[in-house]
């Protein structure tokens, strides 16, 4: 996501504001703030803690969740993506095999 | 990564304890621990602070990169899928077709 130097951008998250020093668009910062903000306020309803900072060691946990599993889920469909090539590759070569015969 | 009924699995994570309630095994609980743990090291060898708290929102924003980022690869490559095997299927048919004539 990175484009061009660094640069830092402000975000405010869970009611505080946080300087983020990155490559990438504050566009994007703002967007990877707004989803961290976002799974805070689930984990708080969901347990009740004044402690920010088990809320934010909560919400990272959740999203490492979410990461892992796509990552798993990404390596199986380029699994699929290279076994299906590879099959519907067979299945031509057998079909031009049959015309040439 | 569902398994069975809630339960309570206490881990570690950057010198603390915390108690995870889920559904997810304990070694799958453990692994998602180990992974926010190093990267709240990573970015306090980075970042120098002594806010915990700042630590675990910028670990937490880091991990949240890596799931947007992997999100979009998931998408680009299901679109392939399915882009290739329209692609294929048309290949095939039309050696079929021209055999047919």
């Amino acid at each position: 996501m990175g484009e061009g130097s660094e640069r830092i951008t402000t975000v405010e998250i869970y009611g505080q504001s946080y300087y983020v020093r990155g490559m990438s668009s504050p566009e994007y910062i703002a967007q990877l703030a707004a989803f961290v903000d976002e799974r805070m306020r689930e984990v708080s309803e969901l347990t009740p803690t004044v402690d920010t900072l088990k809320v934010a060691i909560l919400a990272a946990l959740n999203i490492a969740d979410k990461y892992l599993t796509a990552r798993k889920k990404l390596q199986a469909v380029e699994q699929l993506v290279a076994d299906r090539t590879e099959k519907m590759r067979a299945s031509l070569d057998s079909v031009l095999h049959t015309d040439s015969t």
